[in-house]
């Protein structure tokens, strides 16, 4: 190995490092869902280890297409874009309509820190996860969804009764798993249905009689 | 499929499910280490996706034989024995002595929650990275040594400055990380060598004149 050899292996670990300094800050992005002993909220890097966990323990349902390994560093990188952009809330309507606008800025900047092709292959994964077009995708995907449903049960409805959401929210927010892991969908609606029941989250107002 | 196969598989799901909620109590098991804007202690949650992401943005530095999905499996596994054995300071001696016979109780108890052969894969994650004798499990442990490193060098010595631990402490905690991973040991050494410079970490007490 040449000195040059030497200091261009030092400058792109000087950048790997500078990434996952930075991705510290995530530890420090707050989200809606409350963790389970309901001390507190979630942090976003701590969400982003539970999602690999699900994966990992749920890839014996994952559906045929996905690539387990890839969710995996999919979910490790999902939500690294809130150090710059924060976190959205999902029943948010008007902070969502921003949100993918300035989590591309913030994933430019963020993954342009580390040297290509390991920059583009992160972008590239983050792309993949939002476009949600992919099965290894929406699998990552409806875990996304999952893991603040059973947070939300475990707590009495956690979230959901702090936002007054209702089901058919709920239900709308769940759909991706139907598609993503269709394994899991029988169960969620079980769930949801006796979320509802519990009074976990609100039924949805009648049809006004015609 | 049947209505047995049905309900196998119901059975398994909810199995894994118990473990992944379970493990949502990670995140309120504390360790010494300071977040980089200084604001909190570090929990193992957090601390378990940081390493993750690790793996991930130093694999070009993985050495050969390191398998680095492998290593990111056993990253997100690593600490959930905690959620029932705690967390161990690395500089406290006497808990270090019961840590392991804790954990491996631990092990035994939480990794059984999910089926075989699920369980099984889970458990020999864990005891190869506790074993640390494979390139993987090396490696791994070699990140787990390097996070704090950088989390201290952040934060002006951190939990390094807290315990008051002295240069030969910390060369002797980082050692792992020249078997583990020999591209980065160089940068270490430099790193650990201008900490001491600048205080973040005591330095040893002269050998005693003869």
């Amino acid at each position: 190995m040449t000195a040059d050899d030497d200091n261009d292996k030092t400058a792109r670990l000087r950048r790997q490092l500078a990434l996952v300094v930075e991705a510290d800050r995530l530890k420090r992005v707050l989200r809606r869902t409350v963790i389970t002993d309901r001390s507190r909220h979630e942090n976003s890097a701590e969400h982003s280890w539970h999602l690999a966990l699900y994966a990992l323990t749920l890839a014996p349902h994952a559906p045929a297409g996905a690539d387990v390994t890839r969710a995996v560093a999919m979910l490790l990188l999902h939500d690294v874009v809130e150090v710059r952009a924060g976190d959205t809330f999902a029943y948010d309507a008007g902070a969502l309509a921003g949100q993918h606008a300035r989590e591309a800025l913030a994933a430019d900047e963020l993954f342009g820190m580390v040297p290509d092709p390991q920059g583009a292959e992160f972008r590239a994964l983050w792309d993949e996860f939002e476009a949600g077009e992919t099965p290894t995708a929406r699998f990552a995907n409806a875990l996304d969804r999952l893991q603040p449903l059973l947070a939300n049960v475990a707590t009495d409805g956690g979230s959901w009764r702090a936002a007054r959401v209702t089901l058919g929210q709920v239900q709308r927010r769940m759909a991706p798993i139907e598609a993503g892991c269709p394994a899991l969908w029988p169960w969620v609606c079980r769930t949801l249905d006796a979320a509802c029941a519990a009074g976990f989250v609100e039924p949805d107002a009648p049809l006004t009689a015609p």
